[in-house]
């Protein structure tokens, strides 16, 4: 997270608020945080507050027992602590003032939400997303690189489960192993590892468990972690023991649905229409109604973030818009296929971050 | 997370609701929904919540491609998965109807509020703080056995900790050996690991860095982790060689003040009274200033929850309530110390969650 110029991210996004008739933007957990100041608040009951007025210096309200973790970063942001029988709310709602307007980061939590507005009743609320995502949604080149490392790490882990050993170990085991290897092959911090075996497979977000992987079952390993706060998701598919035609089929249908995605996917064409490239194959292959999800998502120090590859957003792609693309076919009761890669949109097409083999890997 | 009675639960919510003049109450990320449901909602931009009207029966709803991870409890809530071209907000609003008055839990999304809110103008939203706090508040036996059991497991490890190595390892080092020896004695998952050394011991919330721990330095360490969903968070102060008579002077006031707080802790006890012991203490021994925090928070599903041990809090304290005692004196630029324990109210004071030595533990 050092590296970057986040005096010119806030300079933007003070610019943003000048163009609007929005007042002041205040931005808690979540992204938006550490990506205007470098700052991560702590996601828990102590109110950690960015107050980004349109005219006047950012504040960062910040317990005073956290005080110690924030790195300053000259004419980016004074930091106000407050003390544990101070009242935060009261604060904050000082330094919004006036504001007839004011934006506020999605992740906050909604009971301060309330508290601010239950303190400011002539203030409207809302949304900070379409300012943030203004700034967020086009990624710098420094950006795209630990995004390119992000992926380069899965990859190798990737590579490095096709030649592992699943039969006989529980789903849990296997997705903890896979969060190791990330960590010991350039990932910095092991985010999440679905591992969804034989039926499991047809639940898209399983949660690994104490199901033991034997012959026969295809398995869906879905895993990423970040890099210098930028994350890797990608999604491949391992069967013990040669898979039947059946599953060979349909691994081969949300294989050329991903490739139909991923050659639509360029500048100028709706996010929407990458959606429909992937659907249309597998909708044409007969299996329509088990592709039950988008298309994909944005990613960047959120793993989901915009721009969103889904059926009604027409948000056009841009150059610098990193996404992930990830069919997928799920038979419930039998078996689920998904093949996902992150992308980032160029001039005239992607560059793929993930660049492992999309084949059915075959293993013990 | 299982064996818990989930019916009843839900039912003495909606007791809760029956007796105010709230018509339904929202549950969406945090652990307020497992705590009703074994549900836990995934922290992501798909909505997950649960309505609980007044009457009528609580629904879950949720994103269709999570629906496979939801164990259906009978008897407590029904399932309504939403596909990814609905409008969740829409779903939810119908589900809420002509309510007056809703509460929502406080960790859920500030965005999905102001969707609501603007969906539901009639309605009014405040926090369901109160009311889950009142069910949460107050551990029931198996709960305690989880503390009891994620308690031991961190003993467990402050007793291997005394016996290890620090010099020449770096901070976030020592954090993920802390994280691993949790998880290979008991723990479920390690949550957290703060490796504080010399200087940095002075920042409550350190994060761990590449800072390397030399000779002569202090070392904050307060880790935790949870087993069957509920945690531990303990601290202990180790020393790589011998101590200094003025750290030696600081840890023992801070232990006496950690001693004061625990023998005031009992039923009929008001929170902030625990907090004014261990205050007490400390400024008597002229370190007021540095005691820069509260005395100690509850703990559950949540590693901070109700009741908060801090000056304001006329909260008195009942048999079955679960919380930290941590006092800690931080000097800028030299040191800190900190001592930490979970303790459960009884009848007559306070059962230990943790019994390893509190001694400085002078280590290598």
């Amino acid at each position: 997270m050092s590296g970057f110029d986040y005096a010119a991210r806030m300079d933007q996004a003070r610019r943003e608020l000048t163009g609007s008739d929005i007042d002041v933007l205040l931005v808690s957990v979540g992204s938006d945080l550490p990506y205007l100041t470098g700052y991560e608040a702590m996601p828990l009951e102590r109110l950690t507050i960015a107050v980004v007025p349109r005219e006047g210096d950012p504040v960062l309200v910040v317990p005073e027992l956290e005080a110690p973790r924030v790195d300053r970063v000259p004419g980016v942001f004074t930091v106000q602590p407050w003390g544990e029988t101070e009242d935060v709310i009261e604060i904050v709602a000082g330094l919004v003032g006036g504001a007839g307007k004011a934006m506020i980061g999605d992740q906050t939590w909604s009971v301060f939400l309330l508290e601010l507005q239950r303190a400011l009743p002539h203030t409207a609320f809302r949304s900070a997303r379409p300012l943030t995502e203004a700034l967020r949604v086009i990624k710098e080149p420094a950006e795209i690189e630990l995004l390119r490392r992000a992926g380069a790490s899965a990859d190798v882990v990737a590579g490095l489960l096709a030649q592992h050993t699943f039969a006989g170990k529980a789903e849990a085991v296997v997705s903890r192993e896979v969060s190791e290897m990330l960590e010991a092959n350039g990932t910095d911090v092991a985010e999440f590892a679905i591992v969804a075996s034989g039926p499991n497979g047809a639940s898209p977000h399983h949660e690994p468990g104490e199901r033991v992987i034997g012959e026969g079952d295809g398995i869906v390993i879905d895993f990423g972690g970040t890099v210098g706060g930028y994350g890797s998701d990608t999604t491949r598919n391992f069967h013990v023991g040669e898979p039947s035609a059946r599953y060979m089929e349909v691994h081969e249908v949300v294989r050329a649905a991903q490739k139909a995605a991923i050659v639509t996917a360029r500048p100028g064409v709706a996010a929407q229409d990458v959606d429909r490239a992937a659907r249309r194959v597998i909708t044409d292959s007969g299996y329509s109604e088990f592709f039950i999800h988008r298309t994909g998502h944005g990613i960047g120090l959120d793993t989901h973030e915009d721009p969103y590859i889904v059926e009604g957003n027409g948000q056009v792609l841009q150059p610098g818009m990193a996404f992930s693309i990830e069919p997928g076919v799920y038979l419930p009761g039998e078996f689920g296929v998904r093949i996902e890669d992150i992308v980032v949109c160029t001039e005239n097409g992607v560059d793929r971050m993930n660049r492992s083999s999309r084949r059915i890997a075959v293993v013990g």
